[in-house]
């Protein structure tokens, strides 16, 4: 039965995708003689763990249960006080954990405090899985930058815009539901500067209810934003960030003064350091990232092998033409190919999504 | 009942998929009491058809009988006589059929015969399906051409080939084995003079038991096959011919004692009149042809609106570069974007199959 409730917690994490960064989205499940008695998710940042929501739940009765929590309960305090506390306070004397948190302020104390008070522990339930739900927080953690997703829209013969650089849609409604429903999902939506000059893209999540907004980022090394572009004059509503390495203070206060934020960041003519962004959004504890970027920018995270995540949305449109997908990043031969590993495939009314994680 | 019955009518039919060429492949179901009393697909070409099948199944129960089959029964002396005959003369009292047969020779007289012989007749059932089933017949009989299949594989950035020409292999063996079994459905495997030079391309079915195999046709129009390619080596056991528009007596001999059929056609330098090509196999009455051609040859399809399905297999692989697919084939804007409708997809493995047919 260990297996059927643990599956119980990985689906109830789900409530939570999206909901609580840049704590993980966690599940729990109190079980007592066969009969569920509490269940939680993590709650908004700064408040109860999935641990906690689901103990309350079980008040009393929680003494003698087994709680089943797909990450590792934390045993330090932050923003509220360690769940390995407040478990063995209320007399669950069993816990299955589905993986091991990688924070290295938790990592294997939690388990760990929970012997300690008596608690019989196991750990490693669906780890795949987990590993899979949790991939942004795992990222943050192991790889100390943001997970980074690359989307893009394509036609079915690989091309991001016709020949004269129209490009809407190629898509249909249905993917583009999806895109939103994935920026709302992640910390970030990253777009270069053509992006907001060209399409005039706000990059904000439409179309859905009660979601948080990601933050917006621009990478803009010259700083040639307009004043007047949808993303400036909407920052009060929704936040956003240009990164850029060269610009007059004055305009970078008005930027400011519009109620966005401004980062320096090291370049060279109109590139920025991938790897510096990076750096600072995982200091800014933002654990994912989408990039919405045109092809020369997506060139670039390629080249810089900044990509966890592939999600090609295939339109329904043959267009020909000469703007085919990462021409810049070239492979040379079909034995340097990238290839994804877990690849998943949807269909989306009639445009596909293709998901990988690319192979380096 | 009767959708119950014709369903089962179509299913029996895809028994002899590919192998009654040039007759459709039909289906038969004998119906009497509740109870299935025979059941027939046509056979190969010169043999009996589906109707006749069922009929030899049910013998003399076949008395008062309902037949259930897919394509309008034929009436007029082909190879083998009319089936109308045979079903008056069986004593069947009711015939459902799916869609009327375009062919000029039946087109609504199979029907009318039934009828004048006093048998109830009830048509139009699944006609989508049914459709779409014998689409390369029912082209070949409407559009007086046979049916263009596009198949392509491509990279998920859509690229035919790493920028040095590799290409082995973008898809993986799954798709492959698909590839042979298209192969085997078809009557006609078309390629260019490139694809056989620089691959070596043999274009026969390999690694499937009991099939039929196409006949392999060579675009070649100024002659160049190497006599010692393996498609000439190998046409004493695997049907090929060369379609040319130039070229010395000598060599066209030799490659006809090799057992290569040879047909000369309209060019122009490099170049053959493709709506000639499709008039000649039309007239060899083949209804299928399957495009296994490169990248220049399929712009020159497209060009020419002689593709009827897609069939794109995308492997996992990211490849960058400038060999993008129809590149040639120029939509120039989003508006002039060629669509597909009803999109299909089919994962293998970690590949994708995507099929649909242009809305020209």
């Amino acid at each position: 039965m260990d297996k059927y409730y643990m599956k119980l917690a990985i689906r109830k994490a789900e409530e939570s995708r999206g909901k609580c960064s840049p704590n993980p989205f966690v599940g729990a499940i109190i079980v007592k003689d066969g009969k569920t008695i509490g269940e939680g998710s993590t709650m908004p940042y700064g408040k109860d763990h999935a641990e906690i929501v689901a103990l309350r739940e079980a008040g009393s009765q929680a003494k003698g249960a087994t709680m089943y929590v797909s990450l590792e309960p934390c045993c330090h305090i932050g923003k509220t006080p360690p769940c390995t506390e407040a478990i063995i306070k209320s007399g669950i004397s069993r816990v299955v954990v589905g993986i091991l948190d990688p924070n290295p302020l938790v990592a294997g104390k939690g388990i760990k405090a929970l012997k300690e008070a008596g608690i019989e522990v196991v750990c490693g339930f669906f780890e795949e899985t987990i590993n899979v739900q949790l991939e942004y927080y795992l990222c943050y953690m192991l790889k100390k930058r943001p997970f980074v997703i690359w989307k893009t829209a394509l036609s079915l013969d690989g091309k991001y815009a016709a020949s004269d650089g129209s490009s809407r849609w190629i898509t249909n409604p249905a993917s583009r539901r999806q895109v939103h429903k994935l920026r709302a999902e992640v910390e970030v939506v990253l777009a270069g500067i053509n992006s907001v000059s060209k399409d005039n893209a706000m990059l904000n999540v439409r179309g859905l209810r009660n979601v948080k907004q990601p933050l917006r980022v621009v990478l803009d090394p010259l700083l040639d934003i307009s004043e007047d572009a949808m993303l400036v004059k909407s920052a009060q509503d929704y936040p956003a960030m240009i990164f850029y390495h060269q610009g007059e203070e004055s305009k970078l206060q008005t930027l400011r003064d519009a109620g966005l934020k401004t980062q320096k960041i090291s370049g060279h003519k109109d590139e920025l350091d991938l790897y510096e962004v990076m750096q600072v959004l995982w200091e800014m504890k933002l654990y994912s990232v989408l990039l919405e970027t045109g092809n020369r920018l997506s060139e670039a995270f390629w080249k810089a092998k900044l990509v966890d995540k592939c999600m090609i949305f295939y339109g329904n449109r043959i267009l020909g033409g000469d703007k085919g997908s990462l021409k810049a990043y070239d492979r040379k031969n079909i034995d340097r190919a990238i290839q994804l590993h877990n690849v998943r495939i949807r269909k989306l009314q009639d445009n596909v999504l293709v998901c990988g994680y690319p192979l380096w």
